[in-house]
């Protein structure tokens, strides 16, 4: 077992309502079929230390407690209140809890936002009282609160042990589903859980700030149907991946599934890909099957990071090797290459029919003898060419299919996995098809802290969670934020021009703005008379030249016969200039015309797209991908949280499936990778440095060996003063 | 539980070996280390009603059974050996088999073909022995057989049921995975097990055949490493898989899994991708996780098929509606529109916040009363706008997360779920989190056939395995087999003279094999001489046209200056065809020149590609997919077996990922997919009219709204005329 990576500094308001002193359980009933019972229960049983105020204005006693007929009525001081009480007795409850001086209030009621424009107006009125009377809100709309540890069990759930995994969860059955799982694997615990609800005031970004300052819990797992403030989240994110490992499952991955999602929460959703890309940026490990959370959290809490991709299997079944190089191979993950050293060592513990060629197959040499597979895990973690090691097959099952005699040895192979586990710092991860059986020398590898897989599946996407964990964490120890730029006066005064004349950058000054902070943008001129037409020539030269026309009132371009290609020479451009002009009044006699754009014909090579928009939920975010189908058909693009760092932008480059085609097909040279990474950091400054800038747009950038030259950009101006403000702030 | 759907006529010499009246045991043991111990033990233990006649020099009883010296002192008749001997000791003893009448031998030993080429020499030896002696080989290199139903347990396999699944599987830890699992979830049993191991006699299409036949076997299950006779394989799944379900996990789904398992078995490994085609394309239910083998085998088994893809979802919590919303929509399942009678009729029923829109979500209606979960499964199992109906949530653990007392009406919604599977034609697929716990209501759906899964993501790969098997015994019932076409003496003599050339056929011929079948080809002439090339300019008239060189000896006619484009007019072509000419020469001096070929301009449209080839293990196969990198970096692509239905050529277009831009992307037209429909059906029925055609290649292919044009087309013919008289009888 690793050790706790680490924790935040405290500053989190929630340790105070998490471990409260007291508790006001308001609605509090002897009715075994309501939650205000459950909530009494499970205090009671739980052994809760602090005080407990059952409020209910029909009842002196429940289950063997003093009840108070109100909130006001409570002697003490509880810091948390949880309200099992309707809707429309919330807001003026939250105002008694704020004069009885209570820090936190857990509501479970649902009517509120998520039902529509009434349950919006009560939510409102009850965080007006909220914020009026200092109590924060957990919930409304929230399955309740655990903090095992301060054995503040809210939810009354049995079976849930102390343990490290701390639970933000949307949906209660989720939580309900892991819990069963822990319970039944028999080894996960749980430190504290808490449904955010609607996030009315406390929000996810909260949550894991809390998680990750929490000394009980050793990795935060959220399940997440929307964020209100993503922005903030993958602030916090940042943070406490730095210190423990950061699981998500974001529901809603499909249309459908959003639509399904949206009807439940009423929280906004974007893109579920952005959404992935955002979060893996920050460091968090985003699980995709909702059967991975718990083996993906559990591997992640207690296994070492891999350093790398490349994974010894050691097996002892040919077929099942066979599948798990498939899995790890379609993770993306490698079979690492074992030296010759280790497979002569390799050979002299195996019987001649085994293949010490990666995925080693024992080949029935472990029968007799099954704690050699611990000596082939020591040998192959021993190999530098090795960051993983990975046993699959019948471990801890040998006692109970061959002769029972072969537990002895079967628990000192456990033994010998435990000691190996301390000693290296490479991860072992174990799948056993007797896991369900629970036979003694698992229990013995559960106990040291070595997780034990039901499926190959599931350790294959353990073992690749650690692997982008280790690298990670690796890169933000390297990583130094790029600098940023500082706006020009004139650009800004520039992007104020466009505003104050309802319009957005007209091209050639979204290339002048780029140009300016260091993008290359072929040279380009626009020729407003028949002399700069002719000075235009001469610094060209013979060079082929598109032309195109400049009006703030021709949005289509080549629709209105406004751009010629190919032209050579000073009679060619003016030929052009004058059908230009020409088809362009044409198309729209009232279209304010300043002149035409002279720029080279671009080089050949691949095109490109890069794109930003301000997200509602994220903010700033930097699209890449390859143009044409690749973005319009196949999506295959990358989202990046803007400002990026240097590895953000080799990473997205790197992330696309196109990227081949970068490397270079059908004989063409790769293309210089260098220069389109700067260019996205360029960019990401430019974005940072002018918050008037609503989005952007550079469609195609032409990339090829000796670099890129953007073709098309296309500034959007940002309208709203008010949200000019706000994304200066964020 | 759905009856079992039939079984094929008996033709297999399987069931003799399989289910015999009397086993020798050669190589039988009181040593429980040895597999010799282990077969007598599972015959004993299970009750084997034949005789058992144990093999050992060395022994005169073997757990209490009188053991013989060798196979030729045994006094009965026994009609299977299991040999638990060396390699070395296998010929001979196949032949004392054979001379003792016995019909058939499991050979457990390794060292055969699949260690190298001495292994392969005594394997050929074995099987002259077993040719010669008529005995028939299980094996070598297996991990032996059950016939639970006969209590021939060869493996003495401790806690396997007789049940009606049957596995085929060349990993027995594969084999003892699924049977754990089994074990663990309590209601999977098993009819027969077969470990083919190297399959040098009997191969995967015999143990189809055999389990297709069994009357025991409801589901088969196969795990397959390599077939041998992929084309047979395919003909005895289809024939299977009209009766009963056929569920196919195959190994080696990537580069480095292909790598693994032909270490281990020896076996030739197609591409994935068009193994996978081929399998669905015979009515394979193919899986591609390990841990979902057994829960698809288990469904297809027990549950209705659907008649399509519409899935309504009844859930008691949100955030497990969406996950299921996300992974039908991932696997190409639709949330069913459910018609507004049903809607009414669950609000009837449901606390008003309940959402009747599908994913249905009780909010909290089914609290107190958990059997409205059942009959909210009915309402919606009425609408004709359903499929299939799954069930998501917490059933089963009523009574344990709320109040005892609801146990009884838990129990009586089981009941109310197991009559609705008797009375609807509909699936109904259930997960609960509580399947863990095993619950008394979820054993009551067990016992009466209805699988309850531990996973939402298991229970949707279920629901779709159900809606692909029932589209496919749909389709196969309309299906009728394309007419196939007369090969044609002078097209047959035109591949003859190829091939007496050594040569494959020249683009003008392959164009005419096309034309003469009705492949609409464009108008295409070889221009020899200037006469030639006046008579061409007349019939073509104003066309533009391109004009290519035909030589044998220049194959990348670009290259070599011999293509010619957009010419208009008799003088265009002549200076054309004298360029090519001069260009050709220059380019090869020593070639002969044919000619040139004149014929109009593509039309424009979507490049696609079609190819045929002789896979060595599944014979002519047609791959279909969109021309550049479609094919060349995305691998976009489709393959069926030759002759395809005119089913699997539509499926085909349907299949792959690009077929947006078939349906017509950036204002384009549809494309005329039954023209394309028909092309694909038309090559594959010269493919099997012409066994000398070895691979054909039509590339690019333009398809547009009016039809489609075959620009290129290259044939090559078979050149070792024994592969083609084998091809002939395939």
């Amino acid at each position: 077992m690793n050790p706790i990576e680490g924790h935040l500094p405290t500053r989190s308001p929630l340790h105070d309502i998490l471990a409260p002193s007291g508790i006001a359980v308001v609605g509090a009933s002897a009715d075994p079929t309501k939650r205000g019972y459950k909530a009494m229960v499970g205090l009671i049983k739980d052994g809760y230390r602090g005080e407990i105020y059952p409020v209910n204005p029909k009842a002196d006693m429940i289950l063997g407690v003093k009840a108070w007929p109100s909130v006001t009525a409570i002697p003490g001081n509880p810091e948390l209140a949880l309200l099992c009480t309707p809707a429309a007795t919330v807001p003026g409850l939250i105002a008694e809890c704020g004069r009885r001086g209570i820090k936190g209030a857990v509501i479970l009621a649902s009517g509120f936002a998520e039902t529509g424009e009434e349950g919006a107006a009560l939510e409102r009125e009850m965080m007006e009282k909220a914020r009026a009377h200092g109590v924060r809100i957990i919930g409304p709309n929230t399955s309740g609160i655990f903090n095992l540890h301060h054995r503040v069990n809210l939810l009354s759930l049995d079976n849930v042990k102390p343990g490290d995994v701390g639970i933000i969860s949307q949906s209660g059955n989720m939580l309900l589903s892991l819990a069963l799982e822990a319970q039944h694997n028999g080894q996960v615990g749980f430190s504290t859980y808490v449904g955010p609800g609607n996030q009315s005031d406390i929000g996810f970004n909260d949550y894991l700030r809390y998680l990750g300052e929490d000394h009980h819990t050793r990795v935060a797992t959220l399940y997440v149907e929307g964020f209100r403030d993503g922005r903030k989240f993958l602030e916090v994110a940042r943070e406490v991946a730095a210190m423990k490992p950061v699981v998500v499952y974001k529901s809603g991955s499909t249309a459908a599934g959003q639509k399904a999602a949206s009807s439940h929460t009423g929280a906004l959703a974007g893109s579920y890909a952005m959404t992935v890309d955002l979060l893996k940026q920050s460091g968090v490990s985003v699980v995709h099957q909702s059967d991975e959370i718990l083996p993906v959290a559990e591997g992640l809490g207690l296994l070492q990071k891999a350093r790398g991709k490349r994974v010894a299997v050691i097996s002892d079944g040919g077929g099942q090797a066979t599948i798990a190089s498939d899995r790890l191979s379609e993770a993306g993950l490698e079979l690492a290459e074992l030296s010759e050293a280790t497979r002569a060592k390799l050979r002299e513990v195996l019987f001649p029919q085994a293949s010490t060629v990666n995925p080693v197959d024992v080949a029935g040499s472990t029968d007799a003898n099954p704690s050699l597979l611990a000596t082939c895990m020591e040998i192959v973690a021993a190999d530098d060419n090795v960051d993983s090691v990975f046993l699959v097959g019948m471990f801890g099952g040998y006692s109970l299919r061959f002769a029972e005699s072969l537990l002895g040895d079967e628990m000192r192979g456990a033994e010998a996995m435990v000691d190996l586990s301390k000693a290296t710092e490479k991860p072992l991860v174990i799948y056993s098809l007797y896991t369900p059986v629970k036979p003694p020398a698992l229990r013995r590898l559960h106990e040291a802290g070595l997780p034990v897989y039901a499926s190959i599946e599931h350790a294959v996407r353990v073992l690749s969670a650690l692997g982008e964990r280790g690298q990670y964490l690796a890169q933000a120890r390297g990583q130094s934020r790029e600098q940023s730029v500082e706006p020009r006066p004139e650009l800004t005064a520039m992007f104020h021009a466009a505003r104050a004349e309802g319009r957005d950058l007209f091209e050639y000054e979204a290339k002048r703005l780029l140009r300016e902070h260091g993008i290359e943008v072929p040279l380009e001129l626009v020729v407003r008379s028949e002399q700069e037409l002719t000075d235009a020539a001469g610094r060209f030269g013979e060079t082929p030249l598109a032309m195109k026309v400049v009006s703030k009132d021709i949005l289509h371009k080549s629709d209105a016969g406004g751009v010629r290609l190919n032209l050579v020479g000073e009679a060619a451009m003016h030929e052009a200039r004058e059908a230009i002009l020409a088809s362009c009044r044409a198309y729209d006699a009232s279209a304010e015309i300043e002149g035409v754009l002279v720029t080279p014909m671009a080089k050949k090579g691949v095109e490109v797209i890069l794109g930003v928009i301000r997200d509602p939920i994220f903010g700033p975010v930097l699209m890449f991908g390859l143009g044409g189908i690749f973005v319009e058909i196949l999506e295959d693009v990358a989202f990046r949280s803007i400002p990026l760092s240097r590895q953000d932008a080799e990473s997205m480059v790197e992330q696309i499936k196109a990227k081949k085609i970068l490397g270079g097909v059908r004989g063409e040279k790769p293309v210089d990778k260098a220069a389109l990474v700067d260019l996205l950091i360029k960019v990401s400054r430019i974005v940072e440095a002018y918050p008037a800038l609503s989005e952007l747009d550079l469609n195609p950038v032409i990339v090829n060996a000796d670099g890129y030259a953007v073709v098309d950009a296309r500034v959007i101006v940002e309208r709203d003063s008010e949200t000019t403000d706000k994304d200066a702030d964020a």
